[in-house]
């Protein structure tokens, strides 16, 4: 049979480990899984969603409008109401940071806006600067791309904005700062780690890209995908929100985490240059995303219905989150060199394991947690090698969404039972790296 | 302002035409749009799709499911249902073609596998025979990959296959061969000019392609989104029928002309070896096009909806399909040199206008139809020039599908009126070209 002929992107782009992890945790019964990025099943909004579709459907021009084709840029509508829901977050008016409904798009869930961003903006060979560890997933992306990611060191306050602005200062020195097109963050309750960028940094960070942008304009893509998802604490304004002429910020989002995922609907606040070429890009992909969706939601936004549906939401997930929360300290309390993040909001929590464990996907610890009846992430899928070709494998990323608070709580003994046999394997185990 | 740093990509892709279009019939009360690909508003299935959902959300584990994250290539239910559906058209069980469930992707609409087969296969400066004229919005897309368009012509009989023949013969002295990829095809009924490939050349087809696969493999792309909407004659096999080891076709189509495009849902039956590039590249477009919208189409699969509501569509376009082409008989029975397709499905007509009537978007009579309440889609952008640069501007795709028999009536009627103003400027209307 003769060959395919592939395209070189093709050659760079694998399958997500993400689709693996969905996959096991769709189809093993018993399996306890921490690991897929799922959200509690519970709480979706099966009452709402029919609901919002029954009433579109009875009045015969709003069911057709919604059953016909919508526009590549989305139902002007909704792109109205989610510029308010941002700003009203952020407690300005649009005006205030440059921004009116042209500027928003509407995609196929958060996903494919940062797919598209990437198509509009990057070439072979072009460099993005990420938190280390970052989106696993977006790795993927960028790599598909042909992208170099520079990874930048996180602490508890998130992306160390004087650590890039460091790496920014070398890679000009290096010559390098014309191939430099973005710098990502997930920063609010980052997947992998649920650590938030602290207030003060997020003027920080646009005066840090604007003070590279001497030749052209290096772009924040602003995740901001469980920025609803908060279980303590105030909702911090967006990066977006200091960038009020509507040059350097994208800010991205989705309804997947604080509404659905089987609606795929995502958003997008774009400097207004930016629209177009975004646009004609998703003219080619779909020519507008699912537009059911997009009136469903507009419907449940109109209704108060998805404000009522994030507290709800909330509640349920800060239980579980208190409940990963009190299970590592009693279950990992007494390991020394273990410790985690105690996240305010999102999904995840990132256990840090002793150094020289291998929690990775081809260490012992995957294979004896699966064996335990559980499923994590490795937490290395959320790293590059670092300039040395270190590559952290001591780390979990822990997802408190899909299993109930029990099941949370039994994930983590499971863990921790598929931990003590490496303990008790020693130098096989622990040491083994 | 620094400027931004587009990519090359980005500077290849532009807007597609139908984007203008689809919003000039959106925004312009009283006028006539024979130009959008939109569909019949009236036999929008809002009475199904609510009952699905309804029945949906009724039911718990269904509600949450549908809810819920899918699975990057699709709902394995619905793959199923899909690849039997084509099966039985083509009279043939997925065995003796190869296929199984999971040679299945399902796509936000057909238009994101056109895509990311693309994406699969193309570098730049890869070559792409298709036939002359064909869907425009493809054009775009090749010339967003920086694929080259050679064209191929038609007759009533849709492909000249053998003049593809002679084409790829062309190339191979000219050393060109291993640079084409893929021949596109819209073989029933189509857009935009409602020809249906000849029953004898769809083996032919696939025998051509195979004499050329000596390197790699070239690839048919059939576009069948308009198989279902037919209105005389037998249901043709597919081109993928004719591909019994599943290496060489591409069989793409869609659910958004049959039932609803607001659903957004398109499928593939892809050769086994390229199920995993497209997921590859799908994982990172989005991980799974709107789950929702799978769970409602699966149920009105299995209900046999469906089936009902494309009979029924039969009816409803038949009938509109008549009303334009008495109208046509009518109006431009007269005029020496016009001549139309007489389709047997689909959405459109194709009307050539007498040599040297420039009815290109630059041409006088675009305004004019503008002025006289109508709209259409110049057939130019169907067309890239030809080797001597020629590009022909006198034809225009007329489509029946959003207005009404009465509406299509009056809309040829006004186009009619368009043209005589341009008969009376004589030399500066008819002449101008």
């Amino acid at each position: 049979m003769p060959p395919l002929p592939l395209s070189d992107r093709s050659g760079r782009t694998t399958d997500s480990p993400i689709t693996f992890f969905i996959q096991k945790a769709l189809e093993t019964p018993g399996l306890i899984s921490l690991a897929a990025g799922l959200v509690d099943e519970g709480s979706l909004p099966t009452a709402d969603v029919a609901a919002a579709v029954a009433a579109i459907m009875a009045d015969p021009a709003a069911g057709r409008a919604a059953l016909q084709y919508g526009s590549t840029q989305g139902l002007p509508s909704l792109r109205e109401k989610v510029l308010r829901h941002v700003c009203a977050a952020d407690g300005v008016t649009p005006g205030d940071i440059g921004l009116s409904p042209d500027d928003v798009v509407l995609t196929t869930g958060s996903q494919q806006l940062l797919y598209l961003l990437g198509e509009a903006l990057f070439d072979p060979g072009d460099i993005v600067l990420a938190e280390a560890p970052s989106y696993f997933v977006y790795h993927g992306v960028l790599q598909s791309h042909g992208v170099r990611v520079v990874p930048v060191p996180m602490d508890d306050g998130g992306l160390d904005v004087a650590a890039l602005d460091a790496k920014l200062a070398d890679l000009k020195r290096r010559g390098e700062l014309g191939r430099v097109k973005l710098v990502y963050t997930v920063d609010y309750f980052q997947n992998p780690t649920g650590l938030t960028l602290a207030a003060d940094r997020r003027p920080k960070l646009v005066e840090v890209v604007k003070k590279y942008s001497t030749e052209h304009r290096i772009l924040i893509l602003e995740d901001a995908a469980y920025r609803e998802l908060r279980y303590t604490g105030p909702d911090l304004p967006s990066v977006k929100r200091f960038d009020p002429t509507n040059e350097f910020v994208a800010y991205a989002s989705t309804f997947s985490k604080p509404l659905s995922p089987g609606l795929k609907l995502g958003y997008a606040l774009l400097p207004s240059d930016l629209v177009a070429p975004v646009l004609h890009l998703k003219g080619n992909h779909d020519f507008g995303s699912a537009n059911l969706a997009q009136h469903v939601v507009d419907r449940l936004l109109a209704s108060g219905a998805f404000d009522r549906h994030v507290e709800e939401l909330r509640r349920v997930y800060r239980a579980k989150r208190d409940a990963m929360l009190a299970a590592l300290d009693a279950e990992f309390g007494d390991v020394p060199g273990a410790s985690w993040t105690v996240p305010g909001g999102g999904l995840y929590v990132w256990l840090t394991l002793p150094p020289g464990v291998d929690a990775g996907p081809a260490g012992p610890l995957v294979p004896a947690a699966l064996e335990a009846g559980v499923l994590y992430v490795p937490g290395e899928f959320g790293h590059v090698p670092g300039e040395g070709g270190e590559l952290p494998r001591n780390e979990c990323r822990l997802s408190f969404g899909v299993a109930d608070a029990a099941g949370v709580r039994e994930g983590v003994r499971r863990l921790r039972a598929a931990y003590r046999t490496l303990e008790r394997a020693g130098a096989r185990g622990l040491a083994a790296v």
